[in-house]
Parts: structure tokens; C-alpha cells; sequence
């Protein structure tokens, strides 16, 4: 009995998989329209950041685990010292709420990040930024997602409405890229560990919008980037899955960000990899064996399909399905509003640039954005 | 809304495909503790010989389909009658209810089946089996699933309790095979047909207990095998899966049975294809376009778990996931009973022995046949 904290997609994406290993899988959700609450069973209701409505749920499942990672820290720290068995543990899960903690420790662990300062005002901010120069990427170092929480400054006047909170923020020098990669990792609680290929994310305005599988990196930086995620793992101690984002530099790969739980960069593993990253992370947070993380496919791309302004996206999902056969079409069902993530459709072949334009020309098609 | 008659495993397996599709899955089991009822919010209780719950929980759907064929052929015309969408529809489904229409219709459509004659008495036998030959194949017309209603009789004496029954017996002459195949494929209303490649499946007292895809049969073969299948399809107006069974003789192919829902020789399909049959039956049923068929793996083989006297596979279930970490688990949520299929495993690769022998090896294990 798996508790997955969260009614989003990536609860949902765990239920194919939970129900063919014959795992049952409970949900918390906030709302019985949230998408994993129309397609589980054992829904309960309440909100995530309420200890009581936690505690309830927790006691009916095995283990608890994460949807997202919107769980107050102490709360999960509370429900550890009554007994409750949560994976990721708080200890392990705070490094993904909190990017401040997080460079803290992956300095620590000599793992490669981009230069970065806690600053709390504008003399700490203009010495960060006469160090690296400008301009700066300034974070929140919690609640941040989707490029929300993220602020490229081009001086300290920019900054500071930011600087006037009264929390520290975190500031990172802006990293020259080639390309963004993501690397996925699971990890179990006795320490297996399996590493899918990496691969590269197209972010637009901070939102992914494509992954492609496997990134066109070299050999050498492809291995340390999964070297360095598994490092990660391992030092932070995570049970399930654990998702680095990363920049490809000509000097190596810089940690950017990370995730413990499913992830938009692994998505395609869905039909991409044998085995998914949905049904790894129930592997991993029940201490079950992990699965082959190799790929199905040559390549394989991964597109998101952002919400528009039509409502029904029905007509454009007939075009797809008649257009490719062998397009894979994932639908959230989320009430489609603009920018938001309400599917993802994913193509496999033996050839990069085909199979990302099946998959963007689907999830165009999709939102409306193509007539014919 | 797809409602699904029958709360087993072929339903459960739907669930999967739906979610990802945004299709709506309802079921209707007869207990709440069935397979698919275990997995699918949307549950009614009820009997689906009975025409009341069968039309109440009709009338909360768009399209009515099917989990098994025990749904009385008469009721199904009076929800037609009523305006309920029943794909198949009752005039097709018949021919996989009843082995004598079945033979009827096949023959009538020009497509190769073994010789055959309904007998209601002794000496129609005799004269039949001086015909072909003896042993005869005997079958009840209705009601026989995974060897029930069969019976080989060596001559008339054999006969005698079965012809002592009020209903005819279909009467088949025992075939020479090389090897059982089955063919599935899928048709949708507006008469898009797609078939997946032929599969060698391995028999036991009438039970299928391994799946090979695909099947080591002549390209002459099977192709003959593929195109008797969708003769039958569009002959039937089939809306939705149909597997064919199939034995391969020296003079050709020769159709054994029909069903008409995902089979049991497809659940190779989830993994070993671009497109399962499980979505693929979803997608037939709501006419939407199907997907692509091939492969995707040189060689797939599925072998069912089937239970036996150890109720709780865990053991075996650990061991497997961590001795073949590209073993593919599939466990239905059912009480083992002896003989019960509960699951299957289904192993991928390049090497047909070696993909038959990690499937054999883990239902084994999962049953309990192996030690170490």
C-alpha cells in the first residue's frame, strides 16, 4: 500500500504501473477532480500541509511518498519520529524544497554547481555579482517551480524588490550553456541505484517544453552527469526517484536543480525505457528491486502539451491518432487552462530529428497552435 | 466512458491505457474485490446476466464493451434495441459465444477451419467420425473457456454422457498441427483494421501457458493467418479486439476459436508493442484511430503465472524482479487458486530462447516450482 501525498499526473502515471505489479496505490489529494483522484480508488481528501490530514493518511498505507514536494519538512519530520515510513525521508526530501540547502550539501559533496551566494542585501549582492558578474540569477530558495521564483537580474536595482523580503535568496552566477540535461536516477533504501540515460530539456520562459532521449552530449560528459547523479543519490541519502537537472558547459555539467519524486524529464521512459520511471519509483520507495532503466528505442522525444484557450482538445487528438500511429498521446485530465501542463505525447524511432518533429507537430496540434 | 462488463484482469488491464488516453473506465463485477474493481473508481455491483444491472449500468456509459463473453447474447439486443452502443455488438459477439454459429459463419465466409458437423445423436457421431476419422473433438456449443466444454472422444462409447445432453454438440475432426497460433486484430466502426504479428501460444490441458512473438512460422503462413483474421473481422463487422486462434498444419492455417475482447495471447502486447492491445481494444471500441502494431523488441515471450498451493508469491516475486531486472511482472490482484491465472511475466530481447526462458523461469519461480 503506497501513499502518494498530491493528486497531480505523476500520482496518476504511478496508478498504470502500481496496478500491473498488483501494488495498491492511495492518494491524497485536495480535490476529487485532481487528476490522480479520478483514476484511484483510495482517494482521501485533504490538504497536504495540514499535519492531521497527513497523519490520517499515512496510516492506511505501507509507505509515504510525494506527488510534489509542497509537504511542510517538520510535518514529515513529525510523522518519522511516530513511526511512519516516508521515501524520500524529510531529511532527504528538504535538499528538493530548499535550494539553499541544497547548495549547501552538493558543495559540500564536491559535486559541480554553478558559482552561488546566500544574500540578504545589496552589499552581499553587489560583492556576489562584482566576483561573477552580472547579471545574476537570483531564487527563492522554497516554493519555486516552472521558472516561478527565479529572477535574472542585470543589477542590484533590479534586484531589489526581492532583496526587500526578509528572506535570504539564493544568487548563482548566470551559466553559458550549450544545452540543459536532466539525469534520472532511483535509488532504494537498500541501496541499489539505476541510472536512466541522459537526456536533454528544452525549457521555454523556464517551462519545459521537450525532452529528448538521448541528449546529444559527449561520452565523457554523458558519464558524469550520471556519475554525478548518482553521487547525489547516494549522499543525500534518497529513497525513489531523484531527477538532476543539470547545464552542459564546455567545461563539464553544472547541477542546476533537483526533484525526488517523477519528473516532466521522464516522461518518455513512459514507452521510451523498459522500465518507467512511475513504476521504478514504487520499486524504489517499497524496496523491490529496480527495474532495466535501458532504452525501447534509438530515440525517443517527449513534448508537453500546454494548456490554450480551447477548452476542447478532442478534435486535435482525433488528427494525432489518425496522423501517427505510433504517436503516444498521455492526457492529465486537468481542466485546460493557458500554460499549463494538461498532457505530453511522446514518439519513438531511429531518428533524432524525426521523432522530435512527431512530437512537437502532435503536441501542437494539439493546443491549437497548427490549422491543418 | 467506456463501461466494461466483467471485473477481470482483461478489464484491469484496460485501466492502464485509459488513464494514460484520458478515457473515462467504468466496470461491472459482480464483487467489489474483483480485479479490475480493485483498480477502477467508477464500480458497479452487479450481474451481468441481468438485464436490469446490465441496462442501468449501460446507461451511465457511451460505449458498452467486454471483459469476457458470458453476457446473454438477447439482452445485449435489447440494450441495442434501447439505443445503448455495444461494441462488439450482439450480432458479432455471438460468433464467440456460440462454437456452432461460429463454424456456420466461417465456413460461409470462404475462411479455412477444421472439418466439422453439429451431431445430436449417436449415429450422426458414427457418421461423422467415419468421415474424418477418429478421435473426434467434441465441444459444447456455449459456455467452454481454458479447456472446459472439450472433450476428445476416441469413439462413440466416449461420447455417450455428452450426447445424453439435450443441446447438439459441434463435432470437429482432431487437427495434425505443428504449432497453436493466434492472430489478433483490432477493427473500429468506421472499418479501420489493424493486426499485430502472428504468435506461437503453448497449450497445456487446453490452457495457454506461454506466448511467443512472434511465431516461427513460414512468411507464406502467416500471412495467410493475418488475413484470415481480418477477413473474420470485417466479415463479423467485429468493433473492437478479436484474437484468433489458430492451429498451422502442413497444408496451411486452420481457425480453432474466436473471442472478442483482449486475449490472453496478447498480453505480450504491453510491452512487446508499439501499441498494447489493451488501449488498442479502447481505442477500436470508441472509434478512434488505431495505433501501430509492430514490435518493439525482435523477440517477446509472455508466460502466465498460474496459481498453485502458496498463497503469498512474494517471495517469488522479489526474487524475480531481482534476478532479471528486464522482467516484466504482471500480477492481476487475485486469490490464488490452483490452476487460476493470476499474472504473467513477459520477457523482451533479440534471442527467442532466451526470451522464452526468462519468462518460463519467472512464472516458475512466482509459482512456486523452483527452489533456488
Amino acid at each position: 500500500m503506497v501513499g502518494v501525498v498530491g493528486g497531480g499526473q505523476l500520482a496518476r502515471m504511478m496508478a498504470g504501473p502500481a496496478l500491473e505489479l498488483g501494488i495498491t496505490l492511495r492518494v491524497l489529494a485536495r480535490d476529487a477532480g485532481e487528476s490522480a483522484a479520478q483514476v484511484v480508488p483510495g482517494v482521501d481528501l485533504g490538504d497536504e500541509t495540514d499535519l492531521e490530514a497527513l497523519r490520517r493518511f499515512a496510516k492506511t498505507c505501507d509507505v509515504l511518498t510525494f506527488d510534489h514536494e509542497h509537504v511542510p519538512t517538520e510535518h514529515l519530520r513529525v510523522l518519522e519520529a511516530e513511526g511512519i515510513v516516508v521515501r524520500p525521508s524529510a531529511a532527504a526530501l528538504v535538499h528538493a524544497q530548499d535550494k539553499a540547502v541544497m547548495r549547501e550539501r552538493l558543495t559540500a559533496l564536491g559535486i559541480p554547481c554553478p558559482r552561488w551566494r546566500l544574500v540578504a542585501s545589496e552589499a552581499e549582492l553587489t560583492a556576489f555579482g562584482a566576483q561573477v558578474g552580472w547579471p545574476l540569477v537570483l531564487k527563492t530558495p522554497r516554493g519555486g517551480y516552472d521558472g516561478k521564483g527565479v529572477l535574472l537580474a542585470a543589477d542590484v536595482a533590479a534586484a531589489a524588490d526581492w532583496l526587500a523580503r526578509d528572506e535570504p535568496l539564493l544568487a548563482e552566477e548566470r551559466v553559458d550553456f550549450e544545452r540543459e540535461l536532466a539525469v534520472l536516477v532511483a535509488r532504494s533504501p537498500h541501496g541499489q541505484a539505476a541510472v536512466w540515460p541522459v537526456v536533454e530539456t528544452v525549457q521555454v520562459d523556464g517551462v519545459c517544453r521537450e525532452v529528448l532521449a538521448p541528449a546529444a552530449v559527449t561520452e565523457e560528459h554523458a558519464v558524469a552527469a550520471q556519475q554525478a547523479a548518482l553521487r547525489i543519490a547516494e549522499g543525500l541519502d534518497v529513497h525513489g526517484v531523484l531527477a538532476v537537472e543539470m547545464f552542459d558547459t564546455t567545461g563539464g555539467v553544472l547541477v542546476n536543480e533537483l526533484a525526488m519524486r517523477p519528473h516532466n524529464s521522464g516522461h518518455w521512459t513512459i514507452e521510451g525505457a523498459r522500465t518507467s520511471q512511475f513504476e521504478q519509483h514504487l520499486r524504489a520507495v517499497l524496496d523491490l528491486p529496480l527495474g532495466d532503466t535501458r532504452m525501447s528505442a534509438r530515440q525517443v522525444a517527449m513534448s508537453n502539451v500546454l494548456g490554450c484557450d480551447i477548452e476542447d482538445m478532442y478534435g486535435g487528438y482525433l488528427h494525432c491518432l489518425a496522423h501517427d500511429p505510433g504517436i503516444r498521446i498521455h492526457m492529465y485530465g486537468k481542466a485546460v487552462r493557458p500554460g499549463r501542463k494538461v498532457g505530453h505525447v511522446t514518439a519513438l524511432g531511429d531518428d533524432a530529428e524525426d521523432v522530435r518533429a512527431r512530437a512537437v507537430h502532435a503536441a501542437a496540434f494539439l493546443r491549437g497552435d497548427i490549422d491543418g
